[in-house]
């Protein structure tokens, strides 16, 4: 897989894809990231990306131009499945949308930053827009890093043990039970007798219990 | 405000906040932002802070003594309005909750990694869990840093024109209207005539049927 985050602002989503897991993906060769400077695709001098908003308002509005030869000059080298635009309007991230993301070979994530990016972008030259939730950011930076995290482990051998993305939250439509590790008494607050007996069986329903009485109380909605 | 970041992978998160709008923030001492590294909170000399889960399954859990040893560490300095648990479980994050925590003083921002955090934690030493999406990250770390960049944003004093927050999505209850920058015509498609007419209060109603048009269409929940 190959994705390629567009961003005016290239150094502040850095750290997440050189640290631990999405680091990791990349060394094994799984996943590839280009993170790419919309200013390179600048027309003047001053590198300028953004202007004013037609019709006044405050904040500034990433300008069609340079975003158009962005993505033009991209898909000159590559063919992409999507080009997803990050807007908190768009259609909202679930599990469900990260893994069938997950199954694309080339994905360009568009991230506007102050007010947004000139609508005609969204109506021509993208695919599809996602939202990670129904809340603003400062850009859609963060928002493109969440959507990379949530679809990159999920690549086949990214995580160790190619299991543990499937006892997650949400892939089998119910929230995860609680967890628990070392030491099985603290301050007298203990783990539960179960997980302590050994027994796989008895172990694995009351995880199914507390896996549907969770999502019971917290995501009704799963179980619709 | 202060908002103190747990995680035991400090530098995933390094580079949003010293970029942008978050560094600035902290620059113009509007904020302050603490990461805090799990590990100096360990009790071993391999400074572990993880360790398998009771009843086995896949993924490390991390354990609760160097968090609460953290936590009290924290709350011998500060107190803290809420000490939040970043889970996908959790409460969802919406505007209004960003909203709501802008207000606070001081805040833990807990991040799970791995399998997430010893039940016994979210019991006993947190007082709220909150969720960006339904969908799972590698870490609590994304979330956390998504959950910060949503409130700082909205401190008095952050973002340069006050009013820019307050024209955002979800700050009236609709998503925001689209917006357009130079050049007014560009490869034939051009900006709404409205917006190029001069005529402010035709320009503010064209906004606000935008914006009511493409809640209706994209968020219609917002409307009920």
């Amino acid at each position: 897989m190959h994705i390629d985050i567009i961003t005016c602002l290239p150094k502040l989503i850095e750290s997440p894809f050189n640290d631990s897991i999405l680091k990791r993906a990349q060394q094994k060769g799984l996943v590839t990231v280009d993170i790419i400077d919309l200013r390179s695709y600048a027309t003047d001098k001053h590198k300028s990306v953004d202007d004013y908003a037609y019709g006044g308002g405050a904040g500034m509005v990433l300008m069609i131009e340079p975003v158009d030869r962005c993505i033009s000059d991209l898909k000159s080298k590559r063919h992409y499945d999507d080009i997803i635009y990050m807007s908190p309007d768009g259609e909202l991230l679930t599990q469900k949308v990260s893994n069938e993301l997950s199954l694309k070979e080339n994905l360009i994530l568009l991230c506007g930053h102050y007010k947004g990016v000139d609508e005609r972008v969204r109506e021509h030259l993208i695919t599809r827009e996602i939202s990670i939730g129904d809340y603003v950011l400062s850009g859609g930076e963060l928002a493109a890093a969440v959507v990379a995290d949530s679809v990159i482990r999920l690549l086949p051998g990214v995580l160790n043990d190619e299991t543990s993305a499937l006892s997650d939250s949400f892939q089998d439509g119910l929230v995860a039970p609680p967890v628990y590790s070392r030491p099985a008494t603290y301050k007298g607050w203990n783990v539960p007798d179960v997980l302590l007996s050994g027994h796989e069986a008895k172990i694995n329903s009351w995880k199914q219990e507390q896996a549907i009485e969770r999502t019971r109380k917290r995501r009704p909605g799963l179980l619709e």
